[in-house]
């Protein structure tokens, strides 16, 4: 039998995009045969790489008010629910360490659409680990233990290389998905091309 | 009769998914009964305002390796040819000016048009006068007497003065869209639904 083909979904929690990515992309990735590898990774450290120190939405207003009306146009239009956290960007470090505690886990795209939905569908936080407990509890996780666990060494150098891998292959910003062949694709609006091309479907004329 | 709905077109001649949009917008307005009003302005002064000093796809590397990647993908997908012009950015001005000359003229959309598809599509100069000058006599035009039009001083004051209502009306890149009623959509990946929305078709449940 064929292996599935497979698309790696890269995403940062304090993404508001990723959002929108991570409650749409196992029905869109089911319909099309493909599998998908839930990749958590901290933008911080390639954000400070080119000098940012905060969020491009922080850093340059216009583009931070665009993209606060833009997500909520969006939600809308996906029929997602949509609110603001405050502060913006949440610290997403205790999430992203859990998150790949759950990566092999068959809890862990639950857990990655709790947190979204909690930050970004209910503008609430996601950065306390009491925040993050919460979450794992309505899975009916045994949110201790996994806590625990996230906070081991394994999972810290784990994402400490998930994120120098993400840079290294050319990642710069979240949702990013990257096909087996390496095609990347950046952005919640290529969510569905990044899908064809895992699927096989590509323009024709390309290169 | 009721007036038709009219959707702004910001667009800058160094901007590479500016390209796609002026190549498509015609038909999907004329489909949607939207009319377009063109508008020619310049990113150079809004970036150096936030500290940049070129394109934000030559500042940050991986940004930019990925864009012309993702142009060619779109332009494959869209049918039309993509080739990159060297330097990039093409200084815009002198192309800038002659669209604010053919902006009121019925010319002025092919002309937009013939730079776009002489840049990005065939890879070649925009910057010199002599370019622009090329793109205006396949059009039939007495390119002489535009050129000479557009170093008039009304055409650098209005260009100026576009400049700055696109920085002080939230523009931070192009293509931009903006309906009658103030919406602001961002990139070729909006055109869609800013031509949606001007026509009155909104998300449900949108503030």
């Amino acid at each position: 039998m064929a292996r599935r083909p497979v698309l790696e979904f890269w995403y940062e929690f304090a993404s508001t995009y990723s959002y929108l990515s991570a409650m749409r992309i196992e029905d869109l990735a089911a319909a099309a045969g493909v599998e998908i590898r839930w990749r958590p990774f901290l933008l911080g450290p390639i954000f400070a790489a080119q000098g940012w120190n905060s969020s491009p939405f922080n850093l340059f207003p216009a583009k931070g008010r665009y993209m606060w009306r833009d997500m909520e146009r969006e939600a809308a239009r996906l029929g997602l629910p949509c609110k603001r956290p405050d502060p913006f960007p949440q610290n997403s470090l205790v999430a992203a360490r859990v998150a790949l505690v759950g990566a092999d886990q068959s809890w862990g795209p639950a857990f990655t659409k709790g947190v979204y939905t909690r930050e970004f569908g209910h503008g609430r936080s996601i950065a306390e680990p009491q925040a993050v407990q919460a979450v794992l509890t309505e899975l009916g996780l045994d949110a201790d233990a996994v806590l625990k666990a996230s906070t081991a060494d394994p999972i810290k150098t784990r994402l400490r290389a998930l994120t120098e891998e993400a840079r290294s292959r050319g990642l710069f910003g979240a949702p990013s998905f990257v096909t087996d062949d390496g095609e990347l694709f950046w952005g919640n609006d290529r969510l569905e091309q990044a899908i064809a091309w895992a699927a096989g479907d590509r323009p024709t004329g390309l290169r």
